[in-house]
């Protein structure tokens, strides 16, 4: 099965807005065995809107749309899809009844809002569990499928998950099953080096990625059924795991954050967090776990050196003999929030974040990560890579590290990878 | 002068990579008065490559490609540019000292590698200051003009930007001022009916995007000057505003929180934080931003009962009779992280973000989110959206709301809309 992505929004020509729902459209067709041939961008614009679609649906099983289903005058997509689909735009009493209980107890419902429950006639309707624009797909006359899905990612995302794959894996005959290895410390280069042989099969296919601090492997198998198809991937996953070791956090886990809220969840451990360069963002991160309630109770971000008094107990002299960047503050910060806050466990992280503040003996990229248990406290020095990276970088990767110092710490494994691990790691 | 980008990557129909090539290009050639129609991607496939090609020179005056001029034997770009032109390959002496001296010392230079130094005779060659491959612009017989880039964004940017800019702005005679409007409390809908008319005009064109929480209005005026298109957009641009009102947080402005940080560090004023169900995302946006620390010293993330009685004097018969999810429990945090921290301000929220955790008095979406400044105390009570939001998305808009009721007391405005608000607005 062929298919193309048609991405609809002036503000994606503008370059106002980076198309990531095409990559994320690509990716999970790629997983259930559907073969993107195409991918374009138009604007606002019917007339162009149309000649794609045409195109398209004369080279293309199937077409997708992202975008343009939003109340506002711009967004046309519908009624085009609707004229070329040949299928007219009638009140979808469903989507209707949900619009209406969205703006039930708000500012009466207007006619634009209303237009969103007009789909093409006879289409298959995806509910927006997120936001209110119904996504949609329409056969046309020659058998093909136009898909149309709102432009918001977190509208696009769980509507794409949970309602376009099973509608187009129908259309499809074999089954896909894959899996994701997860990593973090191993850059992508090296990553791919080690499993060169294994990423030119054919089925199973094996292909990495990189994002930001991490690196995936995502192994693909096709098969007749389900099983079949992990039976596929089975050993290609294990092999992989082998060869990577302890850098290897979890194979379809969510992320490391959910790996290590279950980890502390399963030894019955609480965490907590002093925070400096990183602003609460390792606090964030767990929370953004549900359940993270029953192993973190408390997070200070101590941005200032009076905070870091105060609260964590951090000695004055200590600031001043070292500097709040050093790795004796880091020790004092995880071991303070670990008194404080009666957890077993502390994290205390400290450096210069940028992009000002850097000195020729701390510069931008210095971060200290110190994890604490009571009887031992074992620190981490970031160094500044060697190429330029922004502040969200920098924050991103002390947090991501902070993080795997207590996945090791919980899984006994040495708390840092013992393997050289390539250029994306630093430390 | 009209454009057209052909992206070219298997990885790309395959999702591995998020274009943001093309995002790149976009916005630089609409900073140039070009005019982009179109953009698409095709895989590593030259037959498809050359169908895009001249398809895009019959439309269009410029067409840039980006990605496949590699050394692997799948990055067939140059050739098949070279033949739609009809410029043959041929060495270019200067790009292959360039080379030459770029592997200096390093393994001896392979044949494709030397491959990279192959050029369509006649064109503009553009250098890679970062890494091998050049980019070049090549005029075809009827006039039209292909420009052809890297893909490592690394190396796109640069070339584009000392390179090709100047190269295309040769043969372009309007300029392009942009102007974007942002507001925090009113939704796409309501927010595009009150410009409805304003959104009809040509130049300039104003358009609206939802972003999450917040509205953007995008206003775009093109002009023979810099000046004169500043001057068509700034009477749209105070029109939009005074219809808007006080939802507006700026006007080409980075986000809600560099606002609120610029806001506390004028009236030399310091916030602090105290955050349950957020868990450290409002601290994380504040030191998301360069220079935080001048306003911002201490958050708490008080996640358990024990640390807001012990961190914040939260008293215990309080949480005992209203609950922690409380009007009283918020207040009480926000006074006392004001206290704690000797700051002159301070947020405090509690609520239930689910998705588990709520009960029928106290759903998931409940929260409330205050601001004291030591002599009074505000409360918003975010109440459940009718649909179903994700943890996330409930996070986010609690840590938005709690920076606009920042910047609304410091812009000395009421601290919630006055106008009813739209969709997007649930408070």
């Amino acid at each position: 099965m062929n298919a193309e992505i048609i991405s609809v929004g002036t503000e994606l020509l503008l370059g106002h807005t980076i198309n990531t729902d095409a990559a994320f459209v690509a990716r999970e067709l790629s997983a259930i065995g559907v073969n993107l041939l195409f991918a374009c961008t138009v604007g606002d614009n019917p007339g162009r809107l149309r000649d794609a679609l045409e195109e398209a649906l004369g080279r293309s099983d199937v077409v997708i749309t992202t975008g343009g289903l939003g109340p506002t005058d711009d967004d046309l997509t519908k009624e085009t899809i609707a004229s070329v689909a040949g299928a007219p735009l009638k009140i979808h009493e469903d989507s209707l009844r949900r619009l209406e209980s969205y703006f039930k107890g708000r500012p009466a419902m207007g006619e634009n809002q209303r237009k969103q429950a007009m789909l093409p006639e006879g289409a298959t309707v995806f509910p927006n569990d997120i936001g209110t624009a119904p996504g949609c797909g329409v056969r046309t006359a020659s058998g093909k499928v136009i898909v149309m899905l709102p432009g918001p990612p977190s509208e696009l995302v769980p509507m794409l998950q949970h309602y376009v794959v099973p509608f187009l894996k129908e259309g499809s005959h074999a089954v896909i099953h894959s899996c994701m290895i997860r990593t973090f410390g191993l850059g992508e280069g090296a990553g791919a080096l080690k499993i060169a042989d294994l990423t030119d099969a054919a089925n199973p296919t094996a292909a990495t990625y990189a994002k930001e601090n991490e690196m995936f492997v995502r192994v693909t198998a096709r098969a007749e059924s389900e099983e079949a198809a992990e039976a596929l991937c089975r050993p290609v996953v294990e092999e992989i795991c082998r060869r990577y070791g302890d850098v290897v956090y979890g194979v379809d886990v969510d992320n490391l954050e959910s790996v290590v809220v279950r980890l502390l969840s399963e030894k019955g451990l609480h965490l907590a967090t002093a925070e400096s360069c990183t602003g609460g963002l390792v606090a964030k991160l767990i929370t953004d776990v549900s359940g993270a309630s029953e192993v973190f109770g408390m997070g200070l971000v101590t941005y200032a050196n009076e905070a870091k008094m105060k609260l964590l107990g951090v000695p004055a002299a200590m600031l001043e003999e070292h500097g709040a960047v050093s790795e004796p503050v880091a020790r004092a910060m995880a071991e303070g929030v670990r008194e404080v806050s009666g957890s077993e466990l502390g994290i205390g992280i400290t450096g210069v974040a940028g992009p000002t503040g850097g000195t020729p003996e701390k510069p931008v990229g210095l971060i200290y990560i110190a994890l604490s248990d009571g009887t031992r406290t074992w620190v981490r020095r970031m160094t500044p890579p060697g190429r330029v990276h922004g502040r969200g970088w920098l924050r991103d990767r002390a947090a991501g590290t902070a993080l795997d110092m207590v996945r090791r710490y919980l899984s006994d494994l040495p708390l840092e990878p013992v393997q050289s691990a390539g250029p994306a790691t630093t430390l």
